[in-house]
């Protein structure tokens, strides 16, 4: 048996070890770790979300070429997308703020101009946080709280066989706008006086450097009176996420490759970086999509709309999660998450 | 003018300057920046808490002397400390954390070990967080959440003229416990034969390292009817708390020096540290006491009370805050909370 260690548990089995022996003592937790966010007991009729993200320099973000601004805006959005994930409405975030003696007082306003311009976006209130100084580099920590109504709440958990799966918008860019930004500090690394070439990627850059959460896709649920029966924001990759749904939900999949929605320009550009288009979507990460499953009956009324895609469906759990080529052969999904470890 | 930076605006200014501009998007807040935790609409009986405090090795916590399950039970401490100042009861908390590889699974679990011995301690879930490797060094971040009885909740504004300031427990030993800590690591590094001598410091030493946030305090004012009219806990300093509290209440406060309480290792040991008990009380932190202030009418039920000292009243605002000494002497109380930049 392999010995235990922080490698070998990977990101998700680490989570797993430190809360196994958790012990509920208020009543007012409704659900602890293993969903977007908790969910607590707010009142008759909503539950209250609450998520958190801890994002690092080195790890989750490089200075080299991310700007301060995008970087408030980007930390905003990962974290509310965790509510959207549940069909909540975002209502307040926090941030906390570490910042080495190298930040000056323009560089952290820039990075707030970011954080407020996001939560004027999604309509949340800055309420708090806390700031102080780091040895190295910026720490920022984003709470995000949110509401649900008790009906409309949409777990990881609750799909059923046959439940069609879907994702909004476009998949791999964000991946593929990394491989572009790290690309261009290589060159610039080897010769500084040599501009970066990004105009011709605007679309994956964009998407990297200032990723949208898609409130508009909890309002369309709202508008059609349609409550998913499961669903995740795609931050780690779809494979990683599809993974986590059929989980929770203890069903399997099919996911079509044909089915899944590229941008043209991940199209044109991923076999330039010696990526498929595939690649991108399945273990690339932070589309901050969403992935959602719908019963049969809900999905006649999606079908169509530009928003989403329908790419697959749940299946009984002993399917396994798999993903038909384009030649009709299936194959074992598999995904581990980002492994910063 | 002096040009402004992170430097010149200190902690405090600096939350200031970065959140002046904030709007109010959500209806459900209903206090964001400016008390010891943020306070939102839970139902109409209740607020909701929500506080966040982010720990950064090298500025928060030294690993050369503090133990990691100390570490961890010390961020939950400290964190809660804040519900209670809003004499709340916590009931969630989440956390947030980055490692590097130096750390193995044995460190990562001896350090949940006490953030789960806190959670139950103090009777509160984890419920969520983030887990992630880090370039260098141990990052923490925990959010709190509790909830208070509406008419309950204790801000820092709420004083009147008159009314008495007191303090829970005694003050300085965390400060003369972290001197106590400091020199035995001075000694360590130049001879790290020399076993570090800290039988003779347990009680400021303990109160270093693994602090307890004043549950018991919040339970006393229930069981005698009381509400505090404004109230703060102790993590910078008694000056810098006394005068959070008189700015928010739009008063000035008189305390006096001879009032202040100590525990004897403070009287014993502060003079060996080339301090005076009066410079740990004020200036120090980290005790994780509570300051409070009570009506004329409220203070005759604390009367003699163990749990609390009375050290000053609140003033009209054009009386300033005072310290008088021991001999009669009033003196501006200044301070700015702990620097880190």
């Amino acid at each position: 048996m392999e010995e235990k260690s922080i490698e070998t548990l990977g990101e998700f089995g680490l989570i797993d070890h430190l809360t196994r022996n958790s012990k509920q003592f208020s009543s007012s937790t409704h659900l602890g770790i293993g969903d977007d966010c908790a969910v607590l007991m707010a009142n008759d009729e909503e539950h209250l979300l609450v998520s958190k993200e801890l994002l690092l320099e080195g790890i989750h973000f490089d200075l080299t070429y991310v700007p301060l601004s995008h970087l408030g805006f980007k930390a905003i959005s990962a974290s509310i997308s965790d509510i959207y994930a549940m069909n909540g409405k975002p209502t307040q975030v926090l941030v906390g703020l570490g910042v080495s003696s190298r930040f000056t007082l323009e560089a952290v306003d820039s990075l707030y101009e970011g954080i407020h311009r996001a939560a004027a976006m999604y309509g949340v209130d800055l309420v708090g946080g806390d700031t102080t100084s780091s040895v190295s580099g910026l720490t920022l920590s984003v709470t995000v709280l949110g509401t649900v109504a008790k009906g409309k709440i949409t777990y990881r958990k609750g799909a059923s066989v046959n439940d069609i799966l879907l994702v909004s918008g476009d998949l791999g860019r964000a991946y593929l706008g990394l491989q572009v930004l790290e690309r261009e500090k290589a060159v610039f690394m080897a010769n500084p006086t040599i501009q970066p070439e990004l105009d011709d990627f605007d679309f994956l850059v964009k998407k990297q450097l200032m990723p949208e959460a898609r409130k508009d896709v909890v309002e369309v649920f709202a508008a059609l009176g349609i409550t998913p029966t499961s669903m995740i924001d795609i931050s780690d990759g779809l494979a990683s996420e599809a993974l986590h749904l059929c989980k929770a939900s203890a069903l399997g999949c099919v996911l079509f490759e044909n089915k899944i929605p590229y941008h043209e320009d991940v199209v044109l550009n991923a076999e330039t970086f010696g990526l498929a288009p595939l690649t991108c979507a399945m273990n690339g990460g932070e589309d901050y999509e969403l992935l959602f499953s719908v019963s049969p009956i809900d999905y006649e009324k999606l079908k169509g709309n530009p928003h989403f895609t329908p790419i697959g469906y749940f299946t009984d759990r002993h399917v396994g999660c798999k993903l038909q080529d384009n030649q009709g052969a299936l194959h074992e999904i598999t995904a581990q998450g980002w492994r910063h470890f």
